[in-house]
């Protein structure tokens, strides 16, 4: 027990929105927790148990900080966290997006501040009880405890996919951009027909009921802030309208 | 066993392709079955078991009739059919769309027939196992058996929606035009990722690899046959057009 206690580390969380929030729940049991995000002066997990509020130059003193902010917010954020930082420290962001954010970090966060990207390709709608299975990408960005992040987010049941940020970015530029996008699209189209609907039509459904609570700030890393995302929908567009040609003139009178 | 023989009633399927096997398949054990398409000679099910198949004169003459030919050969199929069918015969059919064939079947088959126009709301890539707890679509078009086909499907399980051909084309336009015009338009985009996935994006890919070996038949009646089809196109189409505007103006150049 002193053991555990000894070998604790400082896990200092910025941003308590959805992936904040999911971040200190999931790590919450193996760190001494703090986080700091200004609309909040206190904080309780879902359990109930309460979480410390510091104020940001109490998280830079961490060993582990994890960015948890929206996109827009990163430059401004590292401009005032990047010189608190002491050595040592580990930097981690969970953006949607890899290679913006990364670039800011890398500009602006000093040199011997080691740095890892990640990306839990999963949210609070998805989770269910466990992250064991759960995927998650990890960006070597500076440094080599990006292994030990890897090794220790396998412990915890992870798949742990090691990548760059411009793999992750092209990859996802598809699996996010086209799911919220269309998900987007059908939940603007109104109320949906629940009475005789069809298996597939079922899974549909699911994955707009996934990502339909999405903040405004994650739809807009994956659509806005990922480079690829605009070659995806113009794809995406381009057949759809060629089918749509099809069907019209097919149509029956 | 003896009153099971002498209950045992005739059942005929005209049709023997991916619907006409699906229906073979779930009612064959209870009826005698037999069936004509004229691109078979001869026909086994999933199990190896062999299949009576015959002329359409000798379908005509079966108890029950179920039509599991697409759309497009329904009126040329009705026109040679109709003057075969002896009174007392119930004629079924299993089209994706409703008041189009419906209508060809009212128009063309003696009025002494009993016609229950049905849509499974399931096929042969979401069956799984069991039809138990599946959906089915039913139309009462003439005549008093559909309570009788109702209560049969029921006993097997099925969840049996009782409806209109309207009601079911204005729901299915969004439920099945959706579907299919979004996998349609996936699978045209080449080869999908399969590494760096989220829930929501495998939800969305198994509704995709439901749907995208269905027939072109298939597809047609339910793009181009359904009359509320292409009013859910055009309200995609709009809504995905404007949302793509939002995005690419918000983009990082």
């Amino acid at each position: 027990m002193v053991v555990e206690l000894l070998e604790r580390q400082r896990l200092g969380i910025v941003g308590f929105g959805a992936f904040g929030r999911l971040v200190a729940e999931v790590l919450g049991p193996h760190f001494d927790l703090k986080v700091h995000d200004p609309a909040y002066t206190h904080a309780t997990l879902a359990d109930g148990s309460d979480i410390a509020m510091g104020p940001l130059q109490d998280i830079a003193r961490c060993d582990v900080v994890v960015l948890a902010v929206p996109v827009a917010a990163m430059r401004g954020l590292c401009l005032e966290l990047g010189p608190m930082l002491a050595e040592g420290t580990l930097l981690v962001d969970v953006g949607s997006v890899k290679m913006h954010p990364m670039a800011i970090m890398v500009e602006l966060i000093p040199a011997h501040i080691e740095i890892v990207g990640t990306h839990p390709l999963f949210g609070p709608q998805s989770i269910g009880n466990t992250v064991a299975g759960k995927k998650i990408a990890l960006c070597p960005v500076r440094g080599t405890r990006w292994r030990w992040v890897s090794a220790f987010l396998r412990r915890l049941g992870l798949d742990v996919i090691v990548t760059t940020a411009r793999e992750h970015d092209q990859e996802l530029a598809t699996v996010q951009g086209l799911t919220h996008l269309i998900a987007k699209v059908i939940v603007e189209m109104g109320p949906l027909p629940d009475r005789m609907t069809t298996a597939s039509f079922d899974c549909l459904v699911d994955a707009v009921n996934m990502v339909k609570d999405d903040s405004a700030a994650v739809l807009d890393a994956i659509e806005a802030s990922n480079p690829y995302a605009a070659d995806v929908r113009d794809t995406f567009f381009e057949r759809a309208a060629h089918l749509r040609g099809q069907f019209d003139a097919q149509s029956t009178p």
